[in-house]
C-alpha cells in the first residue's frame, strides 16, 4: 500500500504524439497498489478494458478511442484502403472487450464516422485526425465532469456530510467524475465536507475506489458496509446523498449500481435530499420511464466467491442484479453539465434538452 | 463442502452421563465444512466460545452451563468445599470467554445458585444436580424456540416469500432458533415457503449460516447482498420480513444485527409486514425505549480485511456498529414464546408479561 497521497491522478492519459501510447491506472490493484500501466498496442487496451483495469462508462469510451489510434499506428504509411480495413477490424475487436458498454460503442462509432468524413486524406493524415478526435472525446469528457462539478457544488455548503454509493469518481471518467466531481468542486472552493462511502457489494467499488479517491484529494471519508447507511442517517450524520447514474429515462427514473434505490428510499424516510449527478448523454429520452430499463443479472460467483474464499454453501441460489432503478419521485435533483433539474419530471427534463 | 443435507443437526448436544462430554458444530467452518467437535474439558468449551465456534446468545448460555459440568468432573469425589471452590473458579473462567454476552452470565449464575441451594449434598450428588440443571437450561431453550415457532407460524401461509437478516436460527440456540424457528414450524406444517437471506456484512452470518440451515431443512433459499433487499421488495418478491432480536426495550424498540433497521424502513415503504421473533428473556423492561440501548462498535478489520484481502485503503476511517435499533412503530408484531404482540406498545408488552 502506498502511503503517499496525490492531489491529482489521471485515470488515463495519452503520452506523446499520434505515435505515442496510453497510460492507465490499473484499478484492479487499488486500493493496495497504485500502478500506471503503459498500453502501446490495441491488444493491451482490449485486455485492460476486459479485465476491468479501466472501468466506468465514460472512461471506457475514451480508452477505446485511444485504442483505435494505437491499432492504426502500424498502417500510417499504408494505402488508405488498407488503413480503412484496419480501422474496421480494430473497432470490431475493441467492441468485443465489454459487450454491454454503451459508451464503448458510441466512441468507436464516432472514430469510424470521423474517418468516413475525410476520405480524401492520406492514411497518415487520417491517423493524425483520428488522434485529434480521440483527444476531443477525452477533453469533452473532462469538460463535462468539470461542468457537473461546478453546477452541483452550489447544492453543498461547508460542514455538510455526504453519503455516496459505488464509484462515480475520476476513476470512472477521463475527468473528475460525476458524483465525486461535485464533491471535489465544492472542496476546491473551500467548503469543508465529510463523505460516507458505502462499500458497495459485491465488487466493493466504494471501499476500494471511492475511498481511495477521496483520500488522495484529502477529503475526510468513512467507509461503511451497505447495511449501515440507515443507521448513519438515523444518527443524523448524513446531510445529503449523491450518486452517479448509468441510464436515466425521459421521466427521470434512474438506473444505477445495485443498492442505489434502497439508499434513495432511506434518504426519503429520513428527510435527506437525494441527488443524482450524470452527463446529459446518460439520458435515454426514447424510454418513457424506468420500467423499460433492463436489469443485468451478473455471475453468482461475485457474491459467493468474491473475496477468495467461499461464503455461501454450494447449491444455494444467489440473486445478483447489477443495477436497480430509482423512481424520479425519490430524486431531489439531477445535476447535469447543462444545469440542475430540480424535482425531475418529463417536462423539466425536456425543457433542459430543448434549451 | 459436504453435499449431504441433514433434516436435523444439533448446534450442541451433551453425550453420556454427568461424566460425559459436549459435542458442538464448529460454526467457523460453515458453510464449507460440517464438523462436530467434542469438548471434554472446560478449556475446550472456553476456546469454542471465544473463537465463535459456537455463537448466538442462547447457544452460548447453554454451552457455558455444560462447561461448568465439565469443569467439575475432576472434583466429583473431592470434599464439598474443594468442589465449591472449583465451581467458582470454573464460572469465573468461563465468564471471560465472551465478556459482553448476557446469556453467558445468566447461565453461570443459575448454575452457581443451584449449587448454593443444595449445600447438604455431597460433591458427587451436587455434580449430578448441576448436570440436571444444565440439561434443564438446554431443554427450556428448545421449548422456547418451539413455542416461538408455533406462535409465529400462524402468521405465514403457503406460497409466501420471506426475507431474513443475519442468523436467528438453530445455530444461535440449543433449539430451532427464533426467526428461523417460525419458518421451520410453518414448513413442518406443510406450508411451502421461499426465503431471501441477506448475506449480512461484515461477518456474513446470513450467507454462511442461515443459507446453510435452510438448505439442510430443504427450504428454498436465495442469498442476496444486503443492498439488494430494496430491489427484491420492489419486484414484489417479498411478502414478509422476519428477524431475531438482541434486546427489546419496554416500548418495543428492538436492537438487532446492524442492517435490521434499514430493512424495517424498506419494508414499511413497500407495505410489507416486519416481524421480530425473540424469547421474553430478550425484553429489558427497565429500558423505557431504544435510546438507552448502547450500540457496540466493533473492529474496523471486520470490514477492511474480513475476506483475507484488504478492501479499504490504509488510513481510511471505518465505522462498524454491530447493532442498530428498529423503532417499535416499524414493527408489525413481536413473536414470543408467550404469544404474539401485534403493533407493539409499552401497554401491550406489559400486558403479555403480567399474564
Amino acid at each position: 500500500m502506498t502511503e503517499e497521497t496525490r492531489t491529482s491522478y489521471q485515470t488515463l492519459q495519452w503520452q506523446g504524439d499520434a505515435n505515442g501510447h496510453l497510460l492507465l491506472i490499473d484499478q484492479t490493484l487499488l486500493p493496495c497498489e497504485f500502478l500506471e500501466i503503459p498500453c502501446s498496442t490495441v491488444e493491451a487496451v482490449w485486455e485492460a478494458i476486459r479485465s476491468l483495469r479501466v472501468r466506468g462508462a465514460p472512461a471506457i469510451g475514451v480508452t477505446a478511442a485511444y485504442g483505435v489510434v494505437l491499432g492504426l499506428q502500424a498502417v500510417r504509411n499504408a494505402d488508405r484502403s488498407t488503413f480503412d480495413q484496419q480501422l474496421e477490424r480494430t473497432a470490431e475487436y475493441l467492441a468485443g472487450s465489454r459487450p454491454t458498454a454503451v459508451n464503448l460503442f458510441w466512441a468507436l462509432d464516432r472514430m469510424r464516422q470521423k474517418a468516413q468524413q475525410i476520405p480524401q486524406l492520406s492514411s497518415i493524415e487520417c491517423h493524425e485526425q483520428l488522434w485529434m478526435e480521440a483527444i476531443a472525446i477525452d477533453c469533452e469528457d473532462r469538460q463535462m465532469c468539470r461542468a457537473i462539478g461546478l453546477h452541483g457544488s452550489q447544492l453543498l455548503s461547508t460542514g455538510m456530510s455526504l453519503l455516496t454509493h459505488c464509484n462515480a469518481g475520476a476513476l470512472a471518467t477521463a475527468g473528475d467524475g460525476t458524483a465525486l466531481s461535485v464533491i471535489f468542486a465544492a472542496a476546491d472552493s473551500g467548503k469543508q465536507l465529510h463523505v460516507f462511502a458505502d462499500e458497495t457489494r459485491p465488487l466493493l467499488q466504494g471501499a476500494r475506489l471511492t475511498a481511495w479517491e477521496l483520500q488522495q484529494r484529502q477529503i475526510p471519508v468513512t467507509v461503511i458496509c451497505d447495511n449501515m447507511a440507515a443507521q448513519v442517517m438515523r444518527e443524523r450524520r448524513v446531510d445529503a446523498v449523491i450518486t452517479g447514474a448509468d441510464r436515466i429515462a425521459a421521466n427521470g427514473d434512474t438506473a444505477n449500481k445495485i443498492g442505489t434505490y434502497g439508499v434513495a428510499v432511506l434518504a426519503r424516510y429520513h428527510g435527506i435530499p437525494f441527488y443524482v449527478a450524470a452527463p446529459s448523454s446518460t439520458f435515454d429520452l426514447q424510454l418513457p420511464d424506468g420500467t423499460g430499463i433492463p436489469i443485468e443479472q451478473r455471475s453468482p460467483e461475485e457474491i459467493t466467491q468474491h473475496f477468495g474464499r467461499q461464503t455461501v454453501p454450494d447449491g444455494v441460489a444467489v440473486y445478483n442484479p447489477a443495477f436497480d432503478v430509482t423512481p424520479a419521485e425519490l430524486i431531489t435533483a439531477i445535476i447535469t453539465e447543462r444545469g440542475i433539474i430540480h424535482s425531475p419530471t418529463a417536462e423539466r427534463i425536456r425543457a433542459l434538452f430543448s434549451e
